[in-house]
């Protein structure tokens, strides 16, 4: 266009002055409107076939990919804060222990109800260890017959402290390395097939979790404000019946993780409780609540596992009235419940609907260049169209375009 | 095309070679340039119309979205590591309990500062409790008259232990049901009015927080690269004048959250110390600072609330002169500080800026629809642009086609 | 379109009843196609750069963005699970403690591995406090004189506890105030220079990680499913020769972040272990497995920094036989381990495939506006093809547009 403004600037010549001139140009520059000539085919064919496909594109990239997909929704992550706590008595009488009554103080460890928590079920104690001296368990590598199989200082992480080079009389049959450690060993061979707080199951957990999506500075916590104070006295967790209440039942929890309480009580293991905050938060859409569901995470398959179940062990320290410390260790099974919060929230947006929208707009674009194909290609009178349609330019015969046949063809 | 240069070598017939002619018409397919003939109106109405909708469309679709909105960063999440540490001492006297000095390591629980700590304000203190019977609290049901009242065996989570079927005295004027249970039993009704540890509201904690954006390999403290040391030791957390000093006072952090210390230390609460890295990590944009803000996330409405506040139990274990275990049980009120850490940078990336910009074009292509729309509609000389740029063929007249008129109408 | 069928319904009048002529305009408006009228330009030079541009195109906005850049997938954030058992035993004999043997649950605090645990390298052990009175550590600011430089009450977060008034003997030279504390005060000062439980660097640790990328239901452990439980048994990981063995020892682990143990020891630090789940889950990519990596977390710089290192206090209970409490007070410095678990699964989405298709197709739109510009500008024969593309409208000439010319410039 620039270069038509020139040539024809160079025609008016001398006669308008320079700068009028050079207005003008730059008027027809951007104000001239160019538009594409059209031919308006009367065929109900072609037309059936362009406004199906239109139609068709419409209802995907648009209908599908911005109303089902909701692409119109910019989101935001989960930031969550919880609170848990721990109900129930039990009390044992086996055996291996002395009576004893157990609550919230005992077996749930740490105390502090936070995102995870460890409810006891299984345990050996070893009480009254000091710091002393005493022969290894009888295994292969600590079996021995004189001091010269035993190395002072060795530090076998597999043992159960540091060789001191004496062998020792462990029992009437056996002789073993004597080490350095908390005296006597603890035996974890003992552990009890049933586990001992086997009354864990009906114990209940109150489980408060607060939510924030930061970008929509949406609030929202696990109990939901319909619900009262007394409801919440009263109730328990049931997928079917109470789906809102924050109280559970171990044993329900660990079944709807497709485990069996007891089975898992004797090793232990880790429960996750997963609560989904996914929410659409555009007004027209549906309350947010939250959805609960159970699965275990740690690994039950013996193949390719170490250290199965979940244990730890901890200690009570003590001083005796000499002054000497003892301890008492515990080497704790039992079920790690790990609440993992997590969801996206979805708002209207303008970026992501803007988006959305032109790229779905340029598949709609595409609609004409596929019905010329079908034009060209397969309609009936496709040679009457194109000789209406298109013109060959032949570069030879500068005179007259004509509509059949190229420079190409005739060269 | 292909079917035009198929007929065509139809013509040209045996007078070519086979594969000279394939060569061609695979030439004229690939490399014939088809593009559109257009028409160029001299309209100032028209070009106005066309250049305000491009404008328009530029300024909100480009400039908007890409700009202001940050289309063309891709994000990436924090990831952080928090570790606190509260300073402060108190010293209580009240009528419950003997005189005492408080420190770190006695109202920190656990002492190990994670991203959340705890300090207490509050508590219920049952000392020498040991592992025995004795009469329930008296309630509702727990009271009884002879042993037939009560149930051996009976574990009643509301209760305080496991019932041994026997009635006995719990005071003078009351007979309870007898328990098995730590004993004596915890009061917890004796929860002093005003916190015992009213002084936590001077303590001070300092938080160190580290982040990273793993995708932009970006690391940063909140102790801030132009802070020095000196600063650091004696500053104290104020949004006008220190924002960025990571020594934050209790009382300060409760009242910007907008509750007052004393209040929530009675009972104790859950108080989040939100810290949004949210940041731009384009060389253009400015530094990348943290920012602070506070917010109750326990929820204060008596209404639909369970176990209002924050507490829980714990209980450090002894062992009498003659082995047998003691515990001192302390239902442990507070404030439990949750440093919730968040944020999204975001940094030029080609992909976005891509589909953005992509997005963007479609709606430009747009445009000269809307004009031409208007061109044929609105435009005063209509008609004669119409004549110009429209041809109606005529399917029947294969000779010429006619600007008006279409075989519709004369059927 | 419809102005058209409207002049025409004004001419074929009454003759046509009223309802088969709205129907004819419908159907004329609806299914007449509108097509382009084009001009094929059989010219190598033109289809030649038409073709490059769009092959260029191809690549970059399709080739690069959706198969290199992988804007085809949707993207979902890893939920984590971690547990970890530290293992080893050290045996100190320093001058400043009694000797002794030292087992996990002495040195991981707290007991229970979390994705966050604590091992103790040094200490600063103060046993037998009790709650009484003594004379302040010397220092500036509390050393006095007599009784009148000392103030009743005063509470210095500074020093060791609240002042009592009284000006005491703190040793044969010095005299500071006294203070109701924890007695005797900690004398932090004689922090070893050489930790003492250096052996701690060859303790190892087993860190079991189990994901879940909830969008997709994808569950994985950082326990390959192809390893066997005999090599987990004596593996320990390596970047080069055991990538997925989950087993660190501690020595390693701070070597790979490039810090040395010893040094680290003596006054603690932060060491975070970073697990990436970067995971392609389309079937056709390969397996997802996890990446480790090793970086100090906190600030070493001494010049913006206030309390180096990384250490806390606390405290073990005692009970004389006499009720007294007593405590021992440990200032445990040590190294806090964090496993950070990051990670973003990417799988084939439809809604992000369409949106960057769509993208990129209106990128390829623009490429006959830019071969037309071409064409007009730079090819040889442009005022050929101009004469045949483009027709200049006159408007004040009704009868024939001529190709060249228009009114702004004879007006």
């Amino acid at each position: 266009m620039t270069i038509i403004a020139l040539s024809r600037s160079v025609v008016c010549g001398a006669a308008m002055s320079k700068t009028a001139d050079c207005c003008k140009r730059v008027l027809h520059y951007v104000f001239d409107y160019e538009t594409t000539k059209t031919l308006v085919i009367p065929s109900l064919e072609v037309g059936c076939v362009f406004r199906f496909i239109q139609i068709l594109v419409l209802l995907y990239a648009l209908g599908y990919v911005l109303i089902v997909q909701k692409a119109y929704q910019q989101t935001d992550n989960v930031m969550s804060s919880v609170t848990t706590k721990v109900k129930g008595f039990a009390f044992t009488n086996t055996s291996d222990m002395d009576p004893r009554f157990w609550d919230m103080a005992d077996y749930v460890i740490p105390s502090q109800g936070g995102n995870s928590f460890f409810v006891l079920t299984n345990m050996v104690i070893t009480p009254h260890q000091t710091q002393s001296r005493c022969p290894e368990l009888p295994s292969p590598s600590t079996t021995c017959v004189d001091d010269c199989d035993c190395t002072e200082g060795l530090n076998d992480p597999r043992g159960s402290g540091i060789q001191t080079g004496l062998c020792e009389n462990y029992s009437t049959t056996a002789r073993t390395c004597e080490v350095i450690s908390w005296c006597p060993l603890e035996i974890d061979s003992t552990l009890p097939k049933r586990p001992v707080l086997a009354a864990a199951e009906n114990f209940t957990v109150l489980i408060k979790n607060s939510i924030t999506y930061p970008k929509f500075n949406f609030n929202m916590r696990n109990i939901l404000p319909h619900i009262n104070s007394s409801y919440l006295k009263r109730c328990e967790f049931n997928r079917a019946t109470d789906p809102h209440c924050p109280i559970f039942r171990l044993k329900h929890m660990v079944a709807e993780a497709g485990e069996e309480f007891q089975d898992m009580a004797v090793k232990g293991g880790i429960l996750g409780i997963i609560i989904d905050w996914s929410c659409d938060l555009d007004w027209w859409a549906g309350k947010c609540y939250p959805k609960y569901s159970f699965r275990r995470l740690d690994n039950k398959n013996p193949t390719n596992n170490v250290a199965p179940g979940y244990n730890f062990r901890f200690a009570k320290y003590f001083q005796t009235t000499d002054g000497e410390e003892t301890r008492t260790l515990i080497k704790a099974y039992g079920i790690r419940f790990d609440v993992l919060v997590f969801g996206t929230a979805g708002k209207f947006g303008i970026v992501p609907t803007l988006v959305s929208l032109g790229a779905g707009l340029s598949f709609l674009s595409l609609v004409p260049a596929i019905a010329d194909a079908y034009l060209m290609m397969c309609a009936r009178k496709r040679r009457l169209y194109e000789k209406h349609k298109v013109t060959y330019l032949n570069e030879d015969e500068d005179s007259e375009p004509v509509s059949m046949g190229t420079t190409y063809g005739t060269q």
